[in-house]
């Protein structure tokens, strides 16, 4: 048998089951309208949406590792990397762009340029402190921690919100030992 | 300028947008578990599905008729036929076949072999009485009645409750006079 190649983010892209992006777009609408509407407090609406990418990442990443091909990174640069190159690619279409590294190489921002979660969205005043795509923060978080990663994963720059691009923060806190990703009972 | 021809729905599948299905089918998924967790009544979680469809269905009927090409159909038959091979192949990436019409061709049903909603999903025992999918028929009730048709759109058969398909029966209520689907302070 011929060893797995990884394989680039538009190629993985290409090849897996995909859905009309303004679908998905509505439909996380739908939820982020109906997550404000029951819980009121924005605070808890962004917590709420951390939640539920946390419990997609943990079960994204399954898919990502049989698709992508990717075995495992050398350090955290080159996870960062994977993450913008093929992990946002083969699940959104889009890329994001790896900046703004810390001295020692455990923080770093991942910038998008476009993104699918936001389109013909505009915030109302009342929801000024919503982080509208915080479920992405979640689902990074998520994902990396069934990799052995526990990170800390916040919005520093957000369009909606009237900045120049969407920048996430990703701060490896430790590397956790590998747990099998399931428990006994699911 | 040529005239436009109506698309096939694969044609206008490889032209549109899209996402990573699983991502779709998860963020579909942890939709439904957190309005189980906040309703706790499972009838009020199908209304509310059905609902967010509605919203979401109003809006995505512009997609479609930008995209597709469709222009008006002659019947409900005919309009019966374009959402299952072109509007499902659309959003969802997969076909219904038509069947069961009632004598004056006012009511059929849509029958989903192959449904990207569901994969990996099994209900608890709690949520017997859920009608998982049921953003769905909100989609398609939304989506028909910006162009003139008041429908109503029901489960008869579903996998998730044990049957051998998904079937959605729409019912044609009356042809309503065409509005501008928005109003003024949208």
């Amino acid at each position: 048998m011929a060893p797995l190649v990884p394989r680039s983010g538009d190629a993985v892209f290409a090849n897996v089951e995909r859905v009309n992006a303004e679908l998905f777009t509505l439909t996380y609408g739908a939820i982020v309208r109906q997550l404000i509407t029951d819980l009121e407090e924005v605070d808890e609406v962004n917590k709420q949406l951390d939640q539920m990418g946390y419990n997609i990442g943990i079960r994204l990443i399954d898919e990502f590792l049989a698709k992508s091909n990717v075995s495992r990174c050398v350090d955290f640069k080159e996870t960062a990397e994977v993450i913008a190159k093929v992990g946002f690619k083969m699940f959104l279409g889009v890329t994001a762009s790896v900046t703004n590294w810390d001295a020692d190489g455990t923080s770093c921002s991942l910038v998008l340029e476009d993104n699918p979660l936001v389109d013909f969205v505009e915030l109302p005043d009342t929801c000024q402190g919503l982080y509208y795509c915080n479920i992405l923060s979640g689902v990074i978080r998520g994902a990396l921690e069934m990799v052995s990663m526990k990170t800390e994963v916040t919005w520093v720059r957000d369009m909606l919100r009237g900045d120049d691009a969407y920048e996430l923060r990703v701060k490896l806190l430790k590397q956790i030992p590998e747990e099998y990703p399931y428990k006994d009972d699911e």
